[in-house]
């Protein structure tokens, strides 16, 4: 990790909800010179400053970002062109900007025509969250231990992603990883969106209710603890990664019908060859 | 929870497993009179009685059983009919005995016929347990707050489910229900069996493999921990359950295909229905 000097620079975190609290939180790490925070809603800003997490807070967003050298972008991903197009004229020169939106094919689409020349725009994706919304869980400590994905652009600048790469390990994250939009789209739909639709799922298929608190484990409620879900992100993280998600959902259906038929043919050397494969596969990823 | 005096009740652990390990390390805070340890393995006899977690370990059930007042059987499921078989007459006059497998409709049946009269076996299962096997990741904790069910028969004298009761809630579990073989039966194949085939189905249906873990958060994690499985006494859980699970898998299959089907027609209302829905169920099992 090379070592920079944040004194001197300006950030500002668009969008304070537990993503972006959680960045300024996680941010007051390396000591900016200024952390500004960005939100249309007055009593967040208010609470973000008695938090003593941004130095102040903004609803009129030209102002902070005309003088930050870095902006990090936390609202939902379909919000995100809304505000680039409102600010277009509104940012430094130079400035590094960067998002969290867990889709990006779409995002990088819709934004190419509307990015301002000057400004370079780097497409970034915290995988870390929590399932409740609103600063009032964020949390400095999120992003410890947990991965980063950029989605490199051919116009970014190498020496900003490489200052993204370094911001990001500073603050917390393990692992940053390089790969294109579309294969980003392709992982997440498996190893974030497919989960999330797997609990939802399971949640709803509950035939008994009333009473199903009293026959569960901890493996149930580890299954299904993100069906405490955010619905109006996720509907649009799913929407917008439709095409991946269902083909997701498909290849996961076939492994579970795999595991059915075994079942129907009371097959147990195939179910044990099966758990054997799943369980050699998920310990490599500990 | 009624006063018991342990201290001139002697109480033996079959099978030293990670279950029957945690058994004798939660049965500590009872102080009983005496606590052997049965297993065919001395290796882990010796184990156990170094920990101090029993006062002795026999490799030859007949000697502790004709002692014991309570006996709590920890093999897996379809060893309990041998180890019932062999021991027969091996039982001390009015002795409680207990189980922790985890499908009952089969065993029970199983039983039936060599059931000796002069004891008392109630069908019992710990909802709790851990990814690993073996005495090395016992727990006398792994019970605290967890659920345990209880499945009367009815030969069983009242009074001894009572005591079962008050033992499992003296030892940690923080409810015990009652129910009969066949809701147990279906209950776990949904909130147990279900979620062991989902998360060693969604290991499997990687396609991308190396380097996955690059591209994982907390949920992917949470929901395939189970993937880390006992595939031996996982493979006859399934079977012995094999008619309810496959009917959950089905059940399952169809709300995902619901998710598939909203997500396929750009159906944002229902998404959003369906996430509430989950949303709202999941938070009122916390």
């Amino acid at each position: 990790v090379e070592d920079v000097d944040f004194s001197n620079l300006v950030i500002s975190v668009v969008g304070l909800g537990v993503i972006g609290g959680s960045f300024a939180m996680a941010l007051q790490q390396v000591k900016p010179g200024k952390l500004y925070g960005i939100d249309k809603d007055k009593g967040v800003l208010k609470k973000a400053e008695e938090m003593g997490i941004i130095d102040k807070g903004y609803t009129d967003a030209s102002i902070p970002l005309k003088r930050s050298d870095i902006v990090i972008i936390c609202i939902y991903p379909r919000q995100i062109y809304g505000f680039m197009k409102q600010n277009m004229n509104n940012f430094k020169l130079g400035a590094i900007v960067t998002d969290s939106a867990g889709v990006k094919i779409k995002l990088a689409g819709r934004l190419q025509d509307i990015l301002p020349p000057d400004i370079d725009f780097i497409f970034g994706h915290p995988m870390a969250g929590r399932e409740k919304k609103g600063i009032d869980y964020a949390s400095g400590t999120v992003f410890q231990g947990a991965n980063y994905i950029i989605t490199p652009m051919p116009y970014n600048k190498e020496d900003n992603i490489r200052f993204i790469e370094n911001l990001m390990i500073k603050i917390g994250f393990k692992r940053v990883s390089r790969i294109s939009c579309a294969e980003h789209d392709r992982f997440i739909s498996y190893t974030s969106q497919l989960p999330h639709a797997i609990a939802v799922a399971l949640v709803n298929s509950d035939e008994y209710q009333e009473d199903i608190g009293l026959f569960i484990g901890d493996s149930y409620r580890e299954l299904t603890r993100i069906a405490k879900i955010n619905e109006e992100l996720w509907a649009e993280l799913f929407l917008e990664n439709g095409d991946n998600l269902v083909k997701q959902i498909e290849m996961f259906e076939s492994k579970l019908e795999e595991i059915k038929t075994f079942v129907l043919k009371k097959d147990r050397d195939a179910l044990i060859n099966c758990f054997k494969k799943a369980c050699k596969r998920r310990e490599a990823i500990d």
